[in-house]
């Protein structure tokens, strides 16, 4: 099983997103990736979100499939989701055949701005596909030790978080993140904007950390994808697997 | 204020680890500490505790008052503690002019061996001292974000952690320790032992983090002295601080 990611600008409008994404997908399927991650509310692209649902809404949701099924690639995207009067900031997975597979809303929102446009989700979510089981969080979420162990005591073996986390937070990537992956034993794909967009500078190291913690690959500042076969054992340098999912002690 | 670990081999009798002891507050005193961290059961060592209390134990405890009244430097201290029937892991602070502060049984033991040694504690612990609070765990303790949260929501601003470390987990203090004090925004005092004892080669890279994760000092794999002085702010790098502990939503 390959998951991959791609580090990439903010999109300057929906049909460049949608290119980026095909482009990306392309990547991906060359090197012969499962599942791509792209970063949090991908499109309309982070700071572009709005209470006024884009026009050409309804057929998003198809026209990903549809690329997907064309590149024979899984993808899990950030995309606001529009429920009657509620937004709320969601990742949505889909499989290499365009099959939806889940669909997570942001538990933990960041932030006054974040606060004032979305709802808060309420729910976490795991999912199988070719036969590993996923979970998804999105950005903010996966700061908080307690979401990720939730994930991880419901079986999730990878998590997939879709982000856009910008300067000064670089601590967010180099040191909570590794953390996440190593104190629950699981894989974490951390896909991040590069870039600068709207007085936003984004922090891009995106990264996929095995279950020792360590990065199986790690971006710098600049465009492009990253992929990783999952490892077969827990470490590569022979660390034994966290027991502390099951030894938790708690007066 | 200013904090320090001392990090060395695992003593090879009572006598020669008393002597560390007074050579390490004697460093201490020189570089301005207010506070010293030892390794976790430094007396008589992490691998030669028995369930058979030491003649001498009695007077250890004075003995350790004595050198930190001596050298007015307070310290921090893992040792065995004999009650009735039981024996803990725990750590005791001191002040500078040889109070008992406080002191701490290790509620997460590790692994079988420790198991079949000690009684578990039940009871988190924080003191004052000097202006600040602190709080106290030791080893496998820090590893659990649950643990250390606890404490910060306490109002723990350094956290004290007697440790003894052994390879093949060296994650342990390159990732889940600098996280555990971004997260909480604490700084963290990480004293290891260095160096090859019984059959374990400790891991020693001993570190003191601050609040924004990064390490104010670090050791590698050698004996010696680090001291760091609190920061008066959270991050030399204008890092915000985390608001995690306020912010948590949990389905």
């Amino acid at each position: 099983m390959i998951v991959g990611l791609y580090q990439t600008p903010q999109p300057i409008s929906l049909q460049e997103g949608i290119a980026t994404i095909e482009f990306a997908l392309s990547a991906a399927a060359k090197s012969g990736a499962d599942m791509l991650v792209l970063p949090e509310a991908f499109l309309p692209g982070y700071t572009a979100v709005s209470r006024e649902r884009p026009e050409t809404w309804d057929k998003i949701h198809e026209c990903i499939a549809d690329l997907c099924r064309r590149h024979n690639v899984g993808l899990t995207i950030g995309l606001p989701e529009y429920v009657e009067d509620r937004l709320f900031n969601s990742a949505h997975s889909f499989a290499h055949d365009g099959t939806p597979l889940a669909s997570y809303r942001k538990i933990q929102l960041f932030g006054p701005d974040e606060q004032a446009l979305y709802a808060s989700g309420d729910t976490y979510v795991t999912f199988e596909f070719k036969g590993k089981r996923f979970g998804l969080l999105i950005c903010y979420d996966a700061e908080f030790p307690e979401h990720v162990r939730h994930l991880a005591k419901l079986g999730a073996e990878v998590i997939l978080v879709p982000t856009a986390n910008m300067m000064p937070f670089v601590n967010v990537n180099q040191i909570l993140i590794p953390a996440r992956a190593a104190e629950n034993a699981v894989t974490i794909v951390y896909a991040n904007y590069c870039g600068a967009s709207a007085g936003l500078e984004y922090v891009g190291r995106s990264a996929i950390h095995g279950p020792d913690g360590y990065p199986l690959g790690a971006k710098g500042t600049g465009e492009g994808l990253l992929i990783a076969e999952l490892p077969d054992g827990w470490s590569e340098r022979g660390i034994p697997p966290s027991s502390q999912l099951d030894d938790l002690k708690h007066p």
